[in-house]
């Protein structure tokens, strides 16, 4: 099948009406969201008015705010209307506040009013990714009152597989799953299939948390509750999935020496990049003129041996990478939960000792690499080197992802290159050293 | 309140198990798999028979292995028979021969035929993560009739909140959500509910693709079809994260240059942490010896301009930074379909100018720097390199991923550390080449 951009290219309209109507809403969002802001509006009008809301759920708030700018009142207005609310309220949390009061202005009183309090959460919270449109049920009614609440009130909400238990007071004291009611005797009571403390959040919570919480328990939606226990809402699986995501994706940059993209990654221009990537790039080079001072202290030494410099890139490649995998271990393991910050001792002992071992080995390769090239005395100062720098690599790199923790820094900005650039350094000077000791100068 | 590894180093039995009583399943899981083989089997044994259950199954399938060597055989028996069929071929996928034999001569017939038929399927393909145990419905059922099927059946079903609708041949021809069962009049047809083509994936496709599928159509569930389209299975989304979870873990392991670990990062000793990690900085060791040959080649421009030396880290590690950060990237994005293939064209034109546009920024820092320690002769090579290695470094990093995805290699294996060790040697060979230029040596 022809793609949609080139029946947009080739403005074969009938062409790409017929795209349009055989591909599910995510294909449709997937091209939209790869596309410059002229075509992707071309491509919106062109869908009716119900696919039209689908592909549009579908879309990152970037492109959506895009897209709105492009549409005249009514279509504007049935389209925000149409949202679910918590996707709503992310949208507007990212938009321009012109945009947001636009959108705010078209809504309906009630979707205006839900709306609003969801935007009263911080960002990034549980409370702008759950849904507050619930079906709660007291404890005291009967499996078939219970359904029969169902049917009646769940058509609204988003989800009705989580029914939340609530007291008089609207305090959450349960949840039950619709699975139980539909298996279960009409006749029972609600109060015998209940789970008590079921696994929540407070609306206030980081909503990558609440999300991780989701996947070790296996919940389908957790139940949300503000300061006083009371419910406010549930935090649907899709919405978790899509928080972890997003967490990943950032970690991953962030991992990389690099700020996450906020939008696609085949429609952010090159500006944009490059603005994500500028600022640790900077600092990163400005930390490197700390290996031009070593260097320097050491230049007699390099004068003396000439043939030092050769292993250079070698050396401080290898302490790299060694400091980059522990660090990318332990970036990963804190963020799905199999490290805490008290494993801190723990951590640099495994470290340590791992480096050790992986320094002798390399050192052995090393020390042949060394006689191979400049013969035997500097490369035993190699080999040495290597094992001190894999030791040191690995405990920095394991370690310092920890400490970031401890400081309530994001333990992800402690890139593969800060570990390098650190390593690059204080690995110069552990090799001039060794050099100075073992050769005498 | 204390943990439970103090109150077991204390003999404290009373507090073990009040602590094992008032604490949910997943954290258990989670205590027990940072305990080592004594340990992790004397807590298992302080659990009741139910509670046993559903410890064991949040467990990663080697510390439910060493779990299971230490039981005997009834309470081996009882566990493995409980177990969910798909999270016991996951398991049984990974013990060694001896032990996966003793599990299945200890199921019942059902359960053995059940899980038999899972292990036919590759490791890492949807069969091994589906359930088998579904609620599949006939188009011509009314709603109400359909509603007294899942009664009838559902309770033994992993899921029913999505039920599959087959033809009279077990082909699938849709699916209905529990939901609009509930909702819907109980005189309606099920024929008028369901949703026609609904994303499914076969049983032997990569677990991950269809993990991600479900992830961009937020299904909770999705239809597993053999290759005629008959229905064998569903996966759910908690199986459905748990993928999208280990290959992001992969990835990110992958991208350091390490081979993800098999279990719980603070019980894997260092023996085998070591494992994961030697055999890439063995490899990118061989591969630096490159900047070795390069760096001699050069020997008299740097005997001329000793000071040149000094730059070779801060430039490298620069080119490596960038190198790192468009790889990156570019893994992601293909992880989560934001980039294809056949965007390698488009994906070379934007690192290229993001190369040039960061290289130039770098190249007015590093002007300075040159001029500050060494003087604006080579302080002008020092800044021409950055533009040039920059550009490089990131159209390189930016197009391996692609290139291996084409050449059907996973692209994580791309790392960061193999970019950065390529970039290495090349950049050694731009600054050298450079300076002979500039400097007329």
């Amino acid at each position: 099948m022809t793609h949609l951009p080139v029946l947009l290219e080739d403005q074969d309209l009938a062409g790409a009406l017929e795209w349009l109507e055989t591909q599910p809403a995510y294909s449709i969002a997937d091209e939209i969201a790869r596309m410059d802001a002229v075509e992707s509006v071309i491509t919106f009008r062109l869908l009716d008015k119900d696919r039209a809301l689908e592909v549009f759920e579908e879309l990152d708030p970037v492109d959506q705010q895009q897209i709105l700018e492009g549409l005249r009142d009514q279509a504007f207005g049935d389209l925000v209307e149409g949202m679910d609310p918590d996707d709503r309220a992310r949208m507007l949390g990212e938009v321009p506040a012109k945009v947001a009061r636009r959108v705010l202005a078209g809504l309906s009183a009630h979707e205006r009013h839900m709306t609003a309090a969801l935007l009263g959460y911080p960002e990034g919270s549980v409370g702008r990714y759950m849904t507050p449109e619930t079906v709660a049920l007291q404890q005291n009614l009967t499996v078939s009152q219970a359904l029969e609440v169902v049917r009646r009130r769940g058509a609204n909400a988003e989800t009705i597989y989580t029914l939340p238990v609530v007291d008089t007071g609207r305090r959450l004291t349960g949840i039950v799953e619709l699975r139980e009611l539909v298996l279960s005797d009409p006749d029972r009571h609600v109060a015998e299939l209940v789970v008590t403390e079921p696994p929540s959040a407070r609306a206030t919570d980081p909503a990558e948390d609440a999300a991780r919480l989701m996947r070790e328990t296996n919940a389908l939606d957790l139940p949300v509750v503000d300061s006083e226990d009371r419910l406010v809402g549930l935090l649907t699986i899709d919405d978790a999935v899509e928080v972890i995501e997003a967490a990943d994706t950032e970690d991953v940059a962030r991992q990389s020496g690099a700020e996450p993209l906020e939008r696609h990654y085949m429609s952010a221009g090159v500006f944009e990049v490059s603005r994500k990537r500028v600022v640790w790039l900077m600092l990163l080079l400005v930390a490197a003129t700390l290996t031009v001072s070593v260097t320097q202290a050491f230049e007699d030494e390099l004068a003396t041996a000439t043939q030092l410099a050769l292993f250079i890139p070698l050396l401080i490649g290898t302490g790299g990478n060694s400091g980059a995998q522990a660090a990318t271990a332990a970036v990963r393991a804190l963020a799905v939960g199999e490290v805490r910050t008290s494993d801190l001792l723990r951590v640099i002992w495994r470290e340590c000792r791992t480096g050790l071992l992986l320094g002798a080995m390399l050192a052995v390769l090393g020390l042949l690499v060394g006689a191979l090239f400049v013969g035997w005395k500097i490369a035993v100062v190699v080999a040495i080197t290597l094992v001190v720098i894999c030791m040191w690599a690995a405990t920095v790199g394991g370690t310092m992802p920890l400490l970031a923790k401890k400081l309530r820094i994001d333990p992800a900005v402690v890139s593969a290159p800060m570990v390098t650039t650190l390593v690059d350094a204080t690995g110069l000077i552990i090799y001039f050293t060794t050099a100075k000791i073992v050769l005498g100068i």
